[in-house]
């Protein structure tokens, strides 16, 4: 069973409601800061009278804050960020994979600005196949990114791989990315979930679409203000490119939720001859925006050179990704008409 | 290593060769009408002096007829049916999975002409999972198409299952369809590349683009005049919908390839609602073409129902796909001026 | 609809069922030699009444007579070949990969024979991804088995790639097999069924447990004297082996059908040095037997060869196997009293 | 590149070496505890000189403490944990999925004790998909583990889902388990590769093996006592169990470390009755032991009821799990002799 509690719950109710579970005979575990979780056979209904009390119902089969409501029409839940609202128009983030260094970054960031992008990117921590590879800058690259923002006006996003540093990061950043290796580190989710600003959540590498739901429902169900999907590619038999980028997710996701979904053709494919291609083609999929990874000396980057776009390559990119998503939201409005 | 022979290579001294061959110590195998390959060890240079041999070489480690030589600049090889160029411009192919009767068939062949699609798709021997399933209308499917063809002046795409079938198809249709399940029964790639029609190649459901190169040369050392590739969604852990349609194939075919590369979000989504938008996807990663399912009364389709596009969505669905690919070619063409 | 018609049916009586059924407005396709799918709408009344007809259902929504029916007790229904019975003990198939030639094929029947194994393998028909590859010697290399089998006794399993082979295939061999390239090839399944020889199936690279069950439907319905189940890897994400061989196929698929299963662990890892490890873990996982392609020269062999067990370590294999398989035996019907 | 320190160097030693690195132009990166990444340009001369440096070379392509050195005979490097040495003979890990209660996890732990079992498992800590799951008594569940161990005598492994809780867990358990979800959690793997205990690292449900083999490396040159690695089923596209058990990841593995392989056949397949089957064909594989689940009450589980073993049926299958392990080293002495 859940008990679902009132929003303002005090302190004192909380640890009344669950001694009285215990009692009950349950085993009582807290989800959120207004909610739990029932476990064994009990009696609910002196629960039921209890002070804070909205409710109790059995424990859900489908991500309920995540997922739109069986029959309810699609409204998307835009995500605000630094001004700019993920999920009405089409948005662009991009920027290097890494934070590097500051002079680049700072350089990477003017061309992001003027190519007309509304986000910037960049890891200061890296989660890297070996441990000899460079693993970011950490505090220092925060703090490198935080200039860039004041410097551009852009809004940040940059990953945290773990539950100690989120607080660091949500101080510099504006949207906290959980990345494909934690999407189900679930602790991390949780603490990401409390940190008070909005999540990208990029889809785990081999989780279905249902396991990405319950993981947005972790961060929401701490308080999340806002949670953005980022589909990355998935792991399949298809070695050709490093990932097998599923754009399909894009509409079967919208289908589902009202969550914005955008999409990383970097690492969708990992390799930047295919990147305008599949940027273009998840702004014709329907997708809320594109994450772009760009370095102006790729052969030399510290983390995933392969895959990144040259800056004086971004702005032409931009300009038609966004045109195909005008054309696709008119010709939308038009069929709906 | 393997012999190649002049084009006009006569009976005679094809079998001299094969008789020098193995007088050689080889094991000799023909392949296509003008070549053949070598096993075993021995001494080519009496080959070399025959008449109609042209050259000996190394048995080939890439598929050279199918994939682009390196370096050179990439050059569609446009195919040709029933007056339609598939590989310049875009092509819409339209038309129920299985062809269920003549007059539903007419009907459909109307709406598909009339919402400005270039080819009529329709299957009259249909591969099914069950051997209870309709497994279409046979010969009897083909006249129909060749019926719908002369009302409409649409050209016709149809799949032959089995070597016995290829000459029979053959005669009806424009373009011979090799489906997912066969591109690698070779016996039958081998029959459909003498055949004297352009090959639709569908990719294997788990198949490599390398594999599906090979499949490509399989159809071309026989001569086939042409071969358009379809990428129709592969088998990933991601059970969401039926298959997952890697777009990305199309550019990443397209740096290998000079062969047109089409798009099926039929069979690649196997849900109606997700066909828009995976067909506006693939006109935006560049495909040259898309083929999709259409049918009156979905519900009660013979095959594949759920997939079925409604004729009247379809002029809207093509008016908008050709308009990304117009919008995608400006792009390129910009680009690259 | 399906109807079950009388095993005897006459000619005389299927033509007017089929007749009856189309003028009760149905499609009607005939299935195996006495059953009758029906498509459409119309009405049944007329048909239950004709002469040859037992009884009408709905089409079945599982390959019942592949899959065990509903809560009955597990009970192998054995195949025999040559004098050999799979399915019943533990069975060891062995032999080259392809058929080369008549001195080869001999040496290494003999060292099949002499290892204990009870059928020889070999490819006189040889699905290869590059057209350029060795694809066997045809029907002199049906002939070389058919020569094997008379010097050795043991029954011979060997491939068949289209339905105008298989008639051919089956006069020369105990036991036709249909590779993994050719699951879905429902033709070629359905000539397979009338040849009157069992048929060996394996389990398409990327084929569900259900799909495969239903591969041996269209077999069993055509009258298939006996199916044995092959799994032999399957394609994921994983690349360091050619393929994952799925071993918990074997019971699960014991859970579903009363067919033997056995396991080809040459082509489920394509790499000899994993081929006695994983031969073992077949034995232990329940198979009823196992294939294994073995070669006296690998390096050279014209296919395959990266995987071919030597002749001189057939033998210990052989004997291990076997030793797990006993052992298993015990511990199961131990686990039973 | 990356500077290889003495085992002992000094915190001033270090500080100066980094000081030296980025005066040279490098970004410095301390990897474990005398290991020194570099990155970018710069000369390392000046650096070779300095007091604590042993040498300089470039960052290894591959995971050289994990992986067996080219061409070096394999020897399995035992783990030792609570007076059982992994790696020699075979060990079996049994216990519940969660521990679920001090009462049943002693009733549970005193039947791994009588059913011959080496380890007991338990996890305090349980990954969930869902937030309102079960998600383990967190310290009072490391409690009671400690408490089952001191009755039983069995060591104890247990798993740790974010860097906080390490220390914590380290502190009662024998081994420390990382689980597949977090096998790319690099955070993760640094801190426990630094809490003084052994650790069981599961394979990620998506890892390739060489991913899990740097994953090791993040362990080891983190100076991890030991490492035991576990295959645990992978995703692909077959559903019909809850993952594809990759066995053949033991014997390729084996080929590639020294560090010993076990497997789990529960979540390898996630039902129950597919469990006994794959314990023993992970034996016949060679794995250094199996990790079984269970519980006597499955359908009230709180975690995995749907793959439990009942503790009544354990004896015997691990009875038989040793007597194939016990024939399979018989014949490979027998082999290599």
């Amino acid at each position: 069973m859940l008990i679902f509690c009132r929003k303002d719950l005090s302190g004192a109710e909380r640890k009344a409601i669950l001694e009285e579970a215990r009692r009950a005979g349950f085993l009582a575990q807290e989800v959120g800061s207004h909610r739990i979780s029932l476990f064994g056979e009990g009696d609910v209904s002196p629960l039921l009278a209890m002070p804070g009390v909205e409710r109790v119902a059995p424990r859900p089969e489908k991500a309920g804050l995540a997922e739109r409501e069986e029959g309810a029409a699609p409204r998307t839940s835009p995500v605000t960020a630094g001004g700019i609202s993920v999920g009405e128009g089409f948005v662009v983030i991009a920027g290097p994979c890494a934070v590097e260094g500051r002079s680049r970054l700072l350089e990477l960031a003017h061309a992001v600005k003027e190519a007309g992008a509304d986000l910037l990117r960049g890891g200061a921590y890296k989660p890297r196949t070996s441990p000899y590879s460079f693993r970011g800058l950490g505090r220092e690259g925060l703090e490198m990114l935080a200039q860039a923002r004041e410097e551009t006006g852009l809004p940040v996003v940059t990953e945290a791989l773990e539950t100690r540093d989120v607080a660091l990061v949500a101080e510099f950043t504006d949207v906290l990315q959980i990345g494909t290796r934690n999407m189900m580190s679930y602790p991390l989710l949780t603490e990401a979930g409390r940190c008070g600003k909005p999540v990208l959540l990029k889809r785990g590498m081999c989780a279905t679409l249902t396991e990405w739901l319950w993981a947005a429902e972790y961060l929401l169900v701490e308080g999340a203000p806002g949670v953005i999907l980022c589909e990355r590619g998935i792991r399949t038999f298809s070695s050709s490119l490093r990932n097998t980028l599923d754009l399909s997710a894009v509409p079967a996701m919208q289908e589902r939720t009202d969550l914005p979904v955008i999409v990383d053709p970097s690492h969708g494919t990992g390799w930047a001859p295919m990147v305008p291609a599949m940027a273009r083609a998840a702004a014709a999929a329907g997708a809320h925006g594109v994450m772009l990874e760009i370095h102006d000396d790729p052969d030399r980057a510290l983390s995933d050179g392969k895959q990144a776009v040259l800056p004086v390559d971004l702005e032409g990119l931009v300009r038609t990704v966004r045109e195909i998503a005008a054309l696709v939201r008119v010709a939308d409005e038009t069929r709906e008409a």
